[in-house]
């Protein structure tokens, strides 16, 4: 059997906690926290299971889920969505991604992609038949260059992706970055993927810029999230998407043949926890602020350089004043030698540029992070 | 925006379901049974979630479960296979049949499927910008005539999408279909993707043909099913597709960026079960056989005609004696008129024959089952 995807081997997420787990390193790989969901949020789940919620969820989720992430996106965002036609629940935000972009690009088309991007949109969009377009993002503030953008629209053009807070470099797109995207796909038929999976984890005391701010925006746009960073349990995998009524109807159509409904019991336990604690999020930058501040402080006597992290819960760091070689290389003497995993941002590029950049997840426990920094501090 | 799937509405699952409840009809629909998963299985995954299992898990599924599948595959079906290389644990059978077929399906290829068919498998071929042959099956045995298969390949066909037990109608293939199938595929490229999710309920003494029990076969199939029928649970949504390392590697490059991973704690939960109760499952045809045999016991002196049932969950009834119209118009009147949820045979065919059978879930409590029988006895 031939390859329908010959660009692609196992994530490098997979790659890298593999690879910890077999040089026993402290693995600041792939993206999940050392902290546990809320001791409500897992009762929630024992207690629906225990009430028979146990069979098939409605397929675009609970009546009760969809409910609470409308009024969420109302009250954050101040952009009234209807729960029944205009959200879904999907099996985490991957599948809620792979659903928008079957629903929405077909053979031939194009999708435009800010370089370094997450792993799973070029392999959603190759086995559509239709191509992705990349355009790197500026280092090292990593903020895009809408001329770029301008230029590379075509007649093709029928989705653009962004992600902010931006994995993995934690940059944020602002309101006038909002502006120049909704000035460029005006009159067009262009739909916005916007992946906003870090939308509660953003620093300093900015707001994050969702789409569903930008209301012109926000009538074609899907908007992607899950509950994983946010509520500490990425293994649970529960997603979602808002979009228009029209654009979640194609959607729906491509998610109910993909996993039609995601664990039941957990949509119970959201909805309930949502219900009761609806603001539990606006703890979290506050909580993440201070895990950033101190792996930064630890890391200052380090030979690395840090970078800005305004969002989201890794941190970018400069390795060139220890080795000569590129983000590959580094990661695999680093996990071996070093005793630390981290994640290159080579697999995040179309062509890589040949930065010196390699990222550390932050969203650890102190003692996982003050022996990792032990280790980056002796390299 | 122009939908990617003309042909698709909401699946009728969902229609039926949701008409059941707006009427207050029995809902012998929807394939789910009302019995609940084993208490040790809920308790382990609830424990699961207390020992910190809330993060992502291998993408490929936990080594665990990985192991706990192969097992039961060799113990079963004779057949070894390697937990590493060849078991991949998906957010259900949807996922994994989509999976595969994403994985090995191309734009202009053919896929032969035997009408009725489920309904997720014709989107997820047309989303390849492949093409579904359609072959009915033989009624009323709804077996295969393997004349027609042969006069349909060309040197398009990619793919033979098998079901057995089958849904909607419960008929099972035999060794000797299975020998035909492998005359038929021999010297060919074509990939046997085998829908085996009611593998353990098959009736009347006879044990279930898996593709797996006929190791040419098993050599080029990719074998999908799922723990939701088999331990009372269709809303947890954990399944897995067994296939050769080379199918396997394709079948995960795409699972991957579908879900990623699936639920970690119902993975731990699953894997402590068949640990410690490998051969549960053994208890389900009896159990099942006692609901069905219950059920037509019910229904004989209604004026439903009762086809035969040789494995699955489901009855399906000739109604022609009680209304003169297709099965969509029955099935409205029913829910509406009649006070019970059935499920049309249309939906399931390219080209409806125009039958007059719609299908009964017997997967019921005795006091829901009363209910219908009570109901459906008036008609
Ligand atoms: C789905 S595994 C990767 C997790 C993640 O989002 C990341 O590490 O970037
Ligand atoms: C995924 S909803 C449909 C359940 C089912 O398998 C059926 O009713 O046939």
């Amino acid at each position: 059997i031939e390859t329908k995807l010959p660009k692609v081997g196992t994530t490098i997420f997979s790659v890298m906690s593999h690879l910890a787990v077999q040089h026993r390193a402290v693995n600041l790989g792939q993206g999940f926290p050392d902290f546990e969901p809320p001791q409500p949020l897992r009762d929630a789940l024992s207690r629906a299971m225990a009430n028979g919620l146990n069979q098939y969820a409605p397929g675009i989720g609970t009546a009760a889920l969809r409910e609470q992430i409308a009024l969420k996106t109302g009250r954050l965002y101040g952009y009234e969505v209807s729960a029944d036609s205009e959200v879904t629940v999907t099996s985490g935000a991957t599948e809620a991604l792979f659903a928008a972009i079957a629903a929405v690009v077909r053979a031939g088309d194009e999708v435009i992609v800010f370089d370094p991007a997450y792993d799973s949109y070029e392999p959603a969009i190759d086995l559509q038949g239709a191509r992705a377009v990349h355009i790197p993002l500026t280092v090292p503030s990593f903020s895009i260059d809408w001329q770029r953008v301008r230029d590379a629209i075509t007649p093709k053009t029928r989705m653009i992706l962004i992600n902010s807070p931006h994995n993995p470099s934690g940059a944020v797109l602002s309101a006038a970055d909002l502006d120049e995207l909704a000035a460029i796909v005006r009159d067009t038929s262009i739909v916005v993927l916007s992946d906003e999976v870090y939308e509660h984890i953003v620093y300093d005391g900015a707001a994050h810029q969702s789409v569903l701010r930008h209301p012109e925006l926000a009538a074609r746009s899907i908007v992607v999230s899950s509950f994983g960073k946010t509520y500490h349990c990425t293994g649970w995998k529960v997603g979602y998407a808002v979009a228009p009524a029209k654009l979640s109807a194609e959607f729906r159509k491509v998610h109910q043949y993909l996993t039609f409904c995601t664990f039941h019991p957990a949509q119970a336990a959201f909805a309930e926890f949502l219900a009761s604690t609806p603001e539990h999020y606006l703890e979290l930058p506050a909580f993440y602020e201070v895990k950033r501040d101190r792996f930064r402080k630890l890391l200052a006597p380090s030979r690395l350089k840090l970078l800005d992290v305004p969002g989201g819960y890794f941190q970018l760091v400069d390795y060139s004043a220890i080795r000569d070689e590129d983000d590959i290389a580094f990661c695999e003497w680093l996990v071996k030698e070093g005793g630390v995993a981290a994640i290159p941002l080579t697999p995040f590029y179309d062509k890589a540029p040949g930065t010196r950049l390699v990222r550390l997840c932050f969203a650890k426990s102190d003692a996982t992070m003050d022996a990792a920094a032990e280790r980056l501090c002796k390299l």
